[in-house]
């Protein structure tokens, strides 16, 4: 999925926030621009962005420097965070390209996820208080979220509601967070806020579901990676964890395989299928569709416009990749 | 070297900002804390706190609350990048104790950065655009003399030029502005924020030559780590380039260990004994010394007190640890 591809008429500011990342990676040394570009380049699906104009723009918001800036900065963190994370992961591939360790090196990646960090901080440090806050706080959930689901690995027994935790932190706080900065910008009332942060957790964690069922469902080429890569990193998630406890066979199958920390392709492919021919997905599906439905619940304290409708319509997007 | 071991009068206030980012590190994800707490628990000299708090009260300044918690923001990134650093460096010890690396693990120490990184953000975010940019530009600078540094490992070549350009960015330009923000929060003028922005990045370049010089010279107990580190690990520094320059031999010695990227204890301390006998760190030392004069020339255009003249004996302090 490419940055324009949810097609809900913010593609113009899509494009200006893209180019104010570009502008603000730019370096004398050259290679830590071309690995900031390399991973604004793979594209990605820009939901923070997306939300983040969406909510400026329901609530009738004039500051669009001011937004395409904040824009900018929170994609740059998610950009350093990715670069760090496919570290972590031992990821080969992210959106179809070869990650950016792989491609310039370990160090390289290190200091080039600092050095967009430093960026953001440059870009987002310029905001009020409360806009500063509630980005560095889902930046500082987004490392917990990480840290908890490192610190996951490779376990056979994570609970839904670990997991849930776990996607929380990871994505759907930084989500709900430029819901809330896209408001704030438009100086929403304190309630209207709260419901675009309330929206933009659930859309969250819709979403993350749904990218968790089609590293399970989807083909090689739709994903921009091999299928399987958090059962392969010892990573469960919300479908594997119901196939699990649906099924004992596919939860042996998974429990073989983590505790002997690796799997062939086969093996992978095996429980995959398990996995795919189980009620899992489409429970998964049914909880990632009830959280989109609560999320556009929120959407009932919005005034009435063409930018409401469209958060309407993104709440179902975020579900019907799924299908 | 210890936090209060400056012995500028500063030691309150050095305290105060170390509870600070002890209060800021606090997380449900525990190992995040460990980490954070095993860089902030390893001391270090605090050149960057001490620094923004001798500059601001220099000049009066009266915010001793903003002072405690952009000082702790800038060590919190300082601690991020060394955390970081480390990894990249492939530091066994880091201020007498285990690399956190080494410690708690790699994709530990990767995300623990990110962590620092986002509570710096958070505390330095919620200050004014002359201190944001001052703290997010250094940062900038700092990556990207971090890269400059790694792109030169093994390089024998390595001008003292270039040289110069590396330590500015990864060392002087970040205590350059935590002078800068001190005079910035003691609403100094322009021309006074200027000077001790002058001040600071000359102290920074003397801190860091006396830093190379005592890799060479010093005993493992006073370093906290093993002698030669710079050689070690590919990194020509001052006293090593001018010692190349001067003598053949020397020059000799080191190009091969460089050009087969690794030596033995017995080739380092060879290599170092005969910097040692040489001129070499001498001329060094001679030109920290120079360094550090002209900081000291900065001073006049500051009104006349006792932080004027602690400012003046730290710039004597930087260089005599040499001795």
């Amino acid at each position: 999925m490419t940055a324009n591809s949810w097609g809900l008429g913010v593609s113009k500011e899509l494009r200006m926030v893209d180019k104010r990342m570009r502008e603000l990676v730019d370096s004398p040394q050259e290679i830590l621009t071309s690995v900031a570009l390399h991973v604004i380049d793979a594209g990605g699906k820009r939901v923070r962005p997306t939300l983040a104009i969406l909510s400026h723009h329901a609530l009738k918001g004039k500051d669009l420097s001011g937004l395409i800036d904040i824009a900018a900065a929170m994609e740059l963190i998610h950009s350093a965070t990715l670069v760090h994370d496919d570290i972590n992961d031992g990821a080969d591939v992210r959106r179809g390209k070869k990650a950016a360790y792989k491609q310039f090196g370990l160090h390289e990646a290190i200091v080039a996820g600092d050095f967009l960090f430093a960026r953001a901080f440059y870009l987002g440090g310029l905001f009020g208080k409360e806009i500063v806050e509630r980005v560095a706080v889902s930046t500082t959930k987004l490392a917990e979220g990480e840290m908890m689901q490192f610190a996951h690995k490779w376990d056979a027994h994570l609970s839904q509601e670990h997991y849930l935790q776990i996607i929380e932190g990871k994505t759907a706080h930084p989500i709900k967070s430029a819901a809330e900065v896209g408001a704030c910008l438009a100086k929403g009332s304190p309630e209207r806020i709260r419901a675009l942060g309330n929206y933009g957790l659930r859309i969250g964690i819709a979403f993350q579901i749904i990218d968790d069922i089609l590293d399970i469902t989807a083909s090689e080429k739709i994903l921009g990676k091999s299928t399987g890569t958090d059962l392969r990193e010892g990573s469960l998630t919300l479908p594997l964890i119901i196939a699990m406890e649906e099924d004992k066979k596919v939860a042996k199958e998974i429990r073989a395989i983590f505790a002997k920390r690796h799997a062939t392709d086969a093996e992978v492919e095996d429980a995959l299928e398990l996995v795919r021919e189980s009620h899992a997905i489409h429970e998964a599906t049914s909880i990632a569709e009830e959280y989109a439905e609560k999320a556009a619940g929120y959407l009932k304290k919005l005034p009435e416009s063409t930018y409401r409708e469209r958060l309407f319509e993104l709440s179902q997007l975020v579900v019907s990749r799924a299908n």
